[in-house]
């Protein structure tokens, strides 16, 4: 029972976390209060109802619990009242923005796994719902989406599924499995981005 | 009777004028024939696609009925040939517009009423119903989407699902209910048009 | 069986070559290794995703099989190692490219039929299922999609598509039906390219 609602709070805080980003984008183009709101909202909430509709799981949970909703209009009323606050608390926001990538990959996971994917599948979409709300966020803000040209985010996601898929597999307990998958996510997005790690480019590509 | 007559006329003349707001793009962006029709296409008929797809009510209209792609290739059609009166017309486009938001935000309400939605998740499937198709015409001429950043309009589209659902439940007829909100979307959007009402910006953010 | 196994060969070949298409855009855009290989596998299995999601075939395919997963990530290699090769084979890739469309196409028909759509929804459908990866991969790019402003590809689609649902209608073998509509599709796709074809621009245009 903790272990749910430590995992409810987290989810709650990623949604949180990913509103404020879309927050954040939408102020710096210059969008009004309202598109704070849609774009912190599409930011927090899409990757999740992407996971739905794949899974057929309809209506989507963000039409029939207004809580997502609530968190990602204060993330967007935080963004609108704090920005410069918050633009220069940087490091902050990309730690927890590192906690929610963790937990929506492990959630996505698990959901998938609930309803009978095999594992490929349910790391796959596990990467997809973290991953797919900042998708949009780039794509409605007219951006090449971050998460293409970014240092390991993706990555990090799936590393944290996978984690996730192959504790459970193992026979670790849910919550450890959880915890691990989330940790690893975390410190390998972190990692990335305090070392500069970066993929390799195309060797005869442009430059 | 009349009134199931009145809507159904309502929501194809928002198909049209909706898919007319693709093709006037579509030209503008100097695209082919079949990309006008395929632009008018996807702002008159994604909309409501979204909204199937998140009730889980597949295959969507769009594949079972013929009628809304005709009235969108109509609606490409006459944009190919009459642009530049069309592109004079600009204020009566605009009327028609403002009658296809309200249309759309009420009719994706009632939808998602009858599939057993809880009210904010109605008015919110109203919302995106409304705003849906313009966001995607929006993406594919690789522009941020004008939802995000123009005076109220998904506001008009969401207090007209609002009123709505908040007229059912207030006992009106369904007819009134949707007379009234349709109605008050219509005043809304254009009078923020006429008086150039605008949202306030982030406090803190770029100018 | 023999038709079956050959229908099955060429959609891995139309998924493979989609998938290098994708590649190789974002090769262009200098993302690295792993954009390059999500641009890829959206590209290559997006279209077959939008189709099982439209129809409510939900998982779709996707997360269930690892093969269009393997071979997509396949082309992302290939686009990694031979990106210059690959340029100065333009040529080739198109001509696959085109059949990769009209294989598409006629799958995404046939899955619709089965589920018992009518023939204009599963032309439709057919024409989606081909052009949707491409349309997803230039977003992503930020870009409009090739498919609004290119010469005849949607609209090689479309025939393909339909060429193979009037062949079933007239009580055609499917493999004849299918194979027909490939060959269409292939050939209008490259008489395009290869004679400069153009659809008119809107008469009042912008030049």
């Amino acid at each position: 029972m903790t272990a749910v609602t430590i995992f409810a709070v987290l989810d709650l805080l990623g949604t949180f976390v990913f509103g404020l980003s879309g927050a954040m984008v939408a102020i710096r183009r210059q969008l009004d209060l309202f598109g704070i709101m849609v774009l912190a909202t599409a930011t927090g909430v899409v990757g999740g109802t992407i996971r739905d509709i794949l899974l057929g799981d309809t209506p989507p949970a963000v039409l029939q619990n207004l809580v997502p909703l609530a968190v990602t209009c204060a993330a967007g009323l935080c963004g609108f009242f704090f920005f410069s606050l918050i633009d220069r608390l940087n490091r902050p926001v990309m730690l927890l923005d590192a906690v929610g990538l963790g937990v929506f990959a492990v959630a996505g996971c698990q959901k998938a796994l609930v309803f009978g994917l095999e594992l490929p599948g349910a790391v796959l979409l596990g990467m997809i719902s973290a991953v797919g709300g900042g998708v949009v966020r780039d794509v409605m803000a007219a951006e090449v989406p971050r998460v293409l040209h970014e240092e390991v985010y993706a990555l990090a996601a799936l590393a944290g599924a996978l984690t996730y898929g192959l504790g459970l597999r193992a026979g670790l307990p849910g919550t450890y499995a959880a915890s691990g998958a989330i940790l690893l996510a975390f410190v390998l997005r972190v990692a990335s981005v305090r070392f500069g790690w970066r993929l390799p480019r195309a060797p005869g590509g442009p430059r």
